[in-house]
């Protein structure tokens, strides 16, 4: 339980600087601290395909992994209306609508991929065991990743930062464009297959 | 007396950097810089309630508590005095004019919480002994704070943030909307009491 | 094999949030991370100056060192590519043209001359063996080098940032003012020679 | 002599990336890069209130200490010779005009007083002693200040960094307003015996 709840906290306030900030340099040092704050415990993932990729890589079981995945929607969702609270608008994370699909949908890809490889990396790799600075890479990423592709995806990397504030805009009552939602699961969750895929196949043996 | 020397200092040049630069980047960086100066003598405590926390923690005795508390008030009534000074203007943490008292209250509520939740993990959780990343942690927390809530509560999560520059305008004998304080005692006091709460019997058992 | 193919990724991601984000924020926080991510496997060249100084130091032999180099450069071409299909325009590394020849190689050589001190420094130099800031180190001196002389030569440091995106220009078949690339070949290449002999004949005898 | 050529270097490359860029996020991170290139070898002093410090400390003795103080100073001139080379224009580190004497010598007083005594405090402090944070600490100083004081005084710290470009200026032949110097000189110096002081008889018994 205690997990679920470092997961929950981290998810909300990741997402509540996201957007209270929309700033990448304020998202990526947030994320940092709430790594340091949270992996000593549940592993910090805030995020679902980083979930899904360390249950392929059996770091965590099929049941803890649905929790925690149910804690981050939660703590997303919680973040959204909480946001609401603070700013009066409804948050909705979004393309640049006059990007395509193919190119919102790879930049999600291209950069949730080097997320999940990063954290695989920093996480779990021997070479690496004991090493300090796991929050800064993990958050520099999606930094750098912001800065990168935050005009043309939104820069989300991450299904639970969407699914959030939409569950959010049903309880609110406010309309949504629902439909962005697919691009952040489908280019994330891709993504982080491909990287765990790389990840076993090609670095560590 | 060393001990509250530091604690004195730390919190003159944290108002200082605040009041000169009013930039999330110089705060959260400067407050980097002072807890890698002062955390192996003081603990770099700089704010009442961490100062709080360490004692419900029983990490500091009630005596040691009371002079961290007021040389802190007197590090940033003195940097206040020093910014007028240097500026000609008296400095003054205030919240967003048309931001709610809720919005205001729940900001610096949210953002002490983080604060002294991440302070409690990287400074005392056992999983942690030996870490290198306190410094960072407590001030780019500070900065994800100042740049997400900044804008709606003034972003202070340090009572005394707030009482020097109280104080220092009756020294001054310049006017000051003094009704403000108050935001900057209830939101990180109760902040601070949860994260403390929350360490106790959600963390570390 | 396996070490081609992270070069191949670094540089790809490298030459992707140079090109997507033009931020030396973004650009120095993400080399950062992508020398956290592959240094443990391939040692994170990313630049073929960087090899051939490994190369005299004998850090890596020659078979290596070609391929290093080889699969840097496919890793920028690609990365082009993909700017392309994200951006709709092409890439190119270009100097501000009222800098003169000079101007623009002595920025080159300098920053170059720099990055690969640096580099030798925190990689190999034995009073840092274990070092865990070698990442932060690389990046940072990108980062300073790129607001420093970002606005007279383009700030590559790398030839392969400049060669990737000129062979992409004969794929899609777009002009390109192909006469600035030898200005990403000399400048570096002689920084990169210079910072190798200083390292070898000031720092460590 | 190797000491010597790295305090050269340091000093050089600092005062490049404060006149090139004069941006106080290059400086602190390109002054952390530098310190992590040099603290090994020579201590990365590049500052001769520093070297001072070091000196009253007895870190450094007096024959190694004059030879500190010259390199540093030749390669802040040269570097503001390569400036000239750059940027066709003389460098000049100057205060802003409509603030005071007292508010000038105030600002780098402080600033000098909290860079000193962090650099005390991490690079010889016992309890620090393995540290892997000090460039961070020392160029985080810097950085903080320059966004503190810099519209202020102009954020040096250092003579040096006010030496070179004014003996640079006597060598061009141009012109300079050199009776900014005296303020580097004064405010600098005082704040740096204050900290070396403060750390001998409040922090280190």
């Amino acid at each position: 339980m205690r997990n679920y709840l470092i997961e929950f906290l981290g998810t909300l306030f990741l997402v509540l600087i996201i957007g209270l900030s929309n700033n990448p340099v304020a998202i990526g040092f947030g994320l940092t601290v709430l790594v340091y704050m949270g992996a000593h415990i549940s592993g910090a993932h805030y995020n679902p395909v980083v979930t899904i990729a360390f249950l392929i890589k059996k770091e965590i079981n099929l049941y803890d992994a649905f929790f925690y995945i149910l804690f981050q929607i939660l703590g997303s969702t919680f973040s959204a209306l909480i946001l609401f609270f603070l700013k009066g608008d409804v948050m909705e994370i979004m393309p640049n609508l006059s990007s395509s699909v193919f190119q919102i949908l790879a930049s999600e890809f291209l950069f949730t991929f080097l997320l999940v490889f990063v954290i695989l990396n920093v996480a779990i790799h021997p070479n690496l065991k004991g090493n300090s600075f796991y929050g800064f890479a993990i958050g520099l990423t999606v930094m750098a990743g912001a800065f990168s592709v935050g005009p043309i995806s939104g820069a989300a990397f991450n299904p639970a930062v969407s699914i959030g504030p939409t569950l959010s805009h049903f309880i609110i009552g406010e309309g949504i464009s629902k439909y962005y939602l697919w691009y952040y699961l489908v280019g994330p969750i891709a993504g982080s297959l491909l990287a765990t895929l790389s990840f076993i196949y090609l670095v560590k043996r």
